[in-house]
C-alpha cells in the first residue's frame, strides 16, 4: 500500500532581509556605467583581477569601517574541514591577499581594478543593502606620491566618463601623516610609542569624519566633554584638553582659497613633526602633479576635513564629491556629497608577509554614483523595448520567426510573441508593459500579398486599451503597410523618431 | 607601565580549498565571451535579472544534480534572526523565486537572463571549483514547444557569437515526456499513479545519463543486474527486467538519419502512451520550428540519448556539443563535448504558488565553453599590455604623466613607470612583464628637443637583458626618434604590426 505523506509546507518566495533584485534597466545601466568606469581603468594600464566571493576568516582580518565592532559585520560559516569561511566585505582585503600570495610573479607596481559585489552582515535600513557593488583601482608596491596622483587624476576621468560633468565634483585630498603631525602636536601621539593613546586618536579621527553631519560646533563639543543632541539625548565626548581641541579644529578649518595657502598653515600645525612634515611635501607633491597633468585646483582641493573613518589608511586619503544638490526626504536641498573614496594603506599586505608594502586606491560606492546618474539624468538611457512580432495566426510560427530573424541580423532588438495569441489585445497590452515601440502585424492576406502592418506604439498608445482587432489598428493613423523587404528600414524608422 | 602583548599569528595568504582567483587576460577574455553571449539574449527581447547570491534555503530547495545526497551541496549558515541563508547554486532556482514573488508585475512570458558566479559545497578537484560562472536565458509563463525552439535557436546563434564555428557543434534535443513514455512501456511508470517506482526510474534516468562514459553494453549491464568495470570493482545494477532493459536501450538508441525517421522510431516505442505521444509531438514542432528558422538537421539533432540528470525537466531536454576533438590528459584525442545544456521545467514555480507555470531554458557552463575556445584559439585576443612612458628624470613626472594622457586620449592604453626608475633596465624588463608593445624614453635632451625615443619592444625583445642604459638602446634598429608631435600614429603603427 502506498503510503499516504503529508504535503510540505510551500516555501515563501522572498529573500533574506536586506537583500534585493535587480531587475531589466536596472542592470544594463549599472553595466553601462561600470564598462565605462573600467574602461578608464584600463586605458591607464590598470589590470582586472576577480578574486572569488568567499575567503577566509583569517585572511580577510577585521578592516570594518565601524571599529568599534570588530568581530561583527561579515558573513561567515565554518566547512567540512574546519575552516572559517567568509563572504568579502570589500575589494581591498582580497588585494592584499592577492598580492601577498603572487607577489613574486605579479609587476611591481602592480596596479589593478576589480568590480562586484561584497556583503555585510550589517542591520538593513532604506536603501541600505547586504550585498552591493564596489569598482576598486589601486596600486601596490610603489610609495610615490605619483601614484596617489594617478588614481585621484583617474577617478576624474572615470567619473566624467560615468557621465558626471566637469561643473559637477570635486575631489578632496588630504594625508593622514598630517594628521598625525598634528596629533603629534597635540600631545595624542608620541613618535617613540606609537601604540600609546591610539584608541584616543581612534575617536577623535572618528568624531572629525562627522564634521559633516554635526558641524564645527558639535565636533568641538564632542572632542571635549561631550554634547546633547537636538532630541536631548546625551553623547559622552573624547575629553581632550582644550589646547588639544583648538590645534584638531585648526587642523580641519586648514583649508585655504589656495594650495598654497593650505600647505602653508599645515606647516605652521605641524611644527616640529617629521611625519607631519612629511605628510605635507607628499600632499604638496600630489597637488604639483595633478597641475601638471590638467587636474587644477577647481576640483582637486586640498582639504584638511577629510580623514575617512578607516583606520588602515596611513597617508593621502581622498574623496569624490559631487556638488550639485538634490532634494532630501524632507523636500529640502542638501549636497548630494561623497561617491568615492580612497587613500594609502601601507600596512595591509604586511599583515601577511612582515614586510611593509606601500599601496594606494580608491572605492567608487556603485549605487550612490548609480543614483546620482539617475539624479541628474545622465546616465545611460533607459532600455529600449523589443520590436514585438504579433502571432496573428498560431500555425505560421515560422514566418514570424523569420520576420524576427531579419530585424535582429540589422542589430535591432526583436521577439516573437510566445504568450497565447488568442486574444489580440494582450498582444498589444505586453508590447505596452515591455515599452516596445513598434509590434509588426502579418495575418494570411498580409502574408500572400508579401506585406506586413508597422504599428507605431508610442504614437498609438492611448487607443491601445479601446481596440482589440486587426481591421480596427489598420484604420489608425499610427499603423502603416510596407513591403516585407522594406521592413528593416521602415522599423528603423521609427525606432529613430 | 605597558602591558607586552604576544603579537598574533600572521594570517596565511591563501584562499579557501577549492577557489581561485582571475588574473588581466582571463578576466577581460570571459568578459567579452560573456558580452557577446549576453548581447544575443539582449537581441531576442530576453531582459537582463540579477539576484543576490544568497537567498533563503528554503526558496532554494533541493535541486542539485546530485539527488543522491539532496543535504549536501551548498554553503549554508544562520543569521542573527536565525534564518537560515545560503549561496545560490544555480541560477534557476533564484529565478523561480523571483518569478513566484513578482509574477503580477512580470510581463507573460518573462523572458530573461542571468550572469553570475554560483557557488558548490562541494569536494574540489582538478579544473572543479566550488565557485563557478553560469550564464543562463529563461522564458517562464508558456508552454509552447516555440520558446524552446527560440532557446535552441538563441543557443546556437549565442555560441557562433562567442566565436564557435557552425561546423564545430550540434544541438541534441530529446524530450523527457517521451522517455516517460517508454518508461510506461516498460512498466517502470503508472500514470495513475506516478510517484511509483520513482526511485527505480531515477536510477535508470542517471545510468542512461552516462551513456557518454559507459557505453551500451555498460549501461545496459547497470540496469540490469550490475557492471564490473576496468578495475575490477563491481557496481550493483538497477536490477531491471530484460523487456524494460530493451524497450530502454531502444529508446536510446532511436536516433536515426533524420528528425523524420527518429520520430516514427519514437511513435512506435511509447505504443498508447498519452504523455509519450504528447512528447512525440512537441518535439516533432521543435524540430519543424528550427528547421523553419533557418536552423537545420545538421546542427539540430533529435537524439534519444540525451537525458540530463537534472531531475526537475518534464519536457524538451537539449545538450550543446563541440563536435571538434582535443587530446585529453593523456594526449588521447577525445570530443570536447558538452557546453550548455536545459529544458523545460514546469514545476519550479509551483514549488511556490501551487500552481503550475511551465519554463523552459539553457545554462552555458561558462569555464568549459572558455576553455573551447582557448582550444580553437577562438576567443578574444590576449589583452595587449599597455604602453609604458619611462621614466629618466624623475623630476619631469608631469611631462611623462602628459605624454600618457596624449596617448590615451587616441585610445591608446598606457600607463607612466611608477616603480623606482633608478635602474632603467628594470624598467624595461617591467615593460616585458606586462607584454607591453611600445616604450616611450625622453631624456632631459630629448625633452629639450621635443622628441622622444620609440622602443618597439616585440622587435627588441631578445636584447632586453642586455642592455641598461638609454645610449645602448638608441644603437638599436629597434628604436626611433620621432617628433612629440608625431607620438600617437607613430605608436599607433607600432601597435598595428
Amino acid at each position: 500500500m502506498a503510503k499516504k505523506e503529508k504535503a510540505a509546507p510551500r516555501p515563501k518566495a522572498i529573500q533574506p532581509r536586506g537583500f534585493r533584485d535587480y531587475f531589466g534597466a536596472e542592470v544594463a545601466s549599472r553595466n553601462a556605467m561600470l564598462r565605462a568606469i573600467t574602461d578608464v581603468y584600463h586605458q591607464h594600464g590598470f589590470d582586472p583581477l576577480e578574486t572569488s566571493a568567499v575567503e577566509t576568516v583569517e585572511a580577510l582580518g577585521k578592516f570594518l569601517p565601524d571599529v568599534d565592532r570588530p568581530n561583527a559585520g561579515v558573513f561567515a560559516w565554518r566547512d567540512e574541514d574546519e575552516c572559517w569561511m567568509a563572504l568579502r566585505y570589500d575589494l581591498t582585503a582580497p588585494l592584499a591577499r592577492v598580492y601577498a600570495q603572487h607577489r613574486n610573479t605579479l609587476p611591481t607596481p602592480y596596479r589593478r581594478y576589480a568590480v562586484g559585489p561584497v556583503w555585510r552582515n550589517e542591520k538593513p535600513g532604506p536603501g541600505r543593502y547586504r550585498q552591493f557593488y564596489q569598482c576598486d583601482a589601486d596600486t601596490v608596491g610603489t610609495a610615490s606620491p605619483a601614484a596617489d596622483a594617478e588614481i585621484c587624476a583617474m577617478l576624474a576621468t572615470a567619473l566624467e566618463a560615468a557621465g558626471i560633468a566637469k561643473a559637477d565634483y570635486v575631489i578632496r585630498i588630504n594625508n593622514r601623516k598630517v594628521l598625525n603631525g598634528v596629533m603629534e602636536a597635540a600631545g595624542l601621539l608620541d613618535p617613540a610609542d606609537p601604540s600609546a593613546a591610539a584608541e584616543a586618536r581612534g575617536v577623535a579621527l572618528r568624531t572629525i569624519d562627522k564634521l559633516d553631519r554635526l558641524g564645527t560646533d558639535g565636533v568641538r563639543a564632542l572632542l571635549g566633554p561631550g554634547r546633547k543632541d537636538a532630541s536631548g539625548a546625551y553623547t559622552e565626548g573624547a575629553g581632550l584638553r582644550a589646547d588639544a581641541i583648538d590645534l584638531l579644529m585648526g587642523f580641519v578649518a586648514a583649508g585655504g582659497d589656495s594650495a598654497a595657502a593650505t600647505l602653508s598653515t599645515l606647516r605652521d600645525l605641524v611644527g616640529a613633526s617629521e611625519t607631519g612634515q612629511a605628510g605635507v611635501a607628499e600632499l604638496a607633491a600630489i597637488a604639483e602633479a595633478l597641475e601638471a597633468a590638467g587636474h587644477g585646483p577647481e576640483r582637486m582641493i586640498l582639504d584638511p576635513s577629510v580623514v575617512r573613518g578607516l583606520g588602515y589608511y596611513t597617508g593621502a586619503v581622498f574623496e569624490a564629491e559631487l556638488t550639485f544638490e538634490i532634494l532630501d526626504e524632507k523636500g529640502r536641498p542638501r549636497r548630494f556629497g561623497s561617491v568615492a573614496g580612497g587613500g594609502r594603506y601601507d600596512d595591509l599586505v604586511k599583515r601577511f608577509t612582515g614586510q611593509a608594502v606601500p599601496a594606494t586606491g580608491v572605492s567608487i560606492g556603485v549605487d550612490r554614483l548609480l543614483a546620482a546618474l539617475d539624479a541628474k539624468a545622465a546616465g545611460a538611457t533607459a532600455d529600449t523595448g523589443p520590436v514585438i512580432v504579433t502571432v496573428m495566426d498560431r500555425d505560421r510560427m515560422a514566418d514570424y520567426f523569420a520576420l524576427a530573424t531579419t530585424l535582429r541580423r540589422a542589430g535591432i532588438r526583436c521577439e516573437v510573441y510566445l504568450g497565447n495569441p488568442k486574444n489580440f489585445g494582450n498582444q498589444l497590452k505586453y508590447a505596452d508593459q515591455r515599452r516596445s515601440k513598434v509590434a509588426i502585424i502579418q495575418g494570411s492576406d498580409e502574408a500572400a500579398r508579401g506585406v506586413v502592418q508597422l504599428k507605431d506604439l508610442a504614437l498609438g498608445a492611448e487607443l491601445a486599451a479601446k481596440i482589440d482587432s486587426n481591421d480596427a489598428w489598420k484604420a489608425q493613423p499610427a499603423q502603416a503597410e510596407v513591403a516585407v523587404a522594406e521592413l528593416v528600414p521602415a522599423v528603423q524608422a521609427i525606432l529613430a523618431r
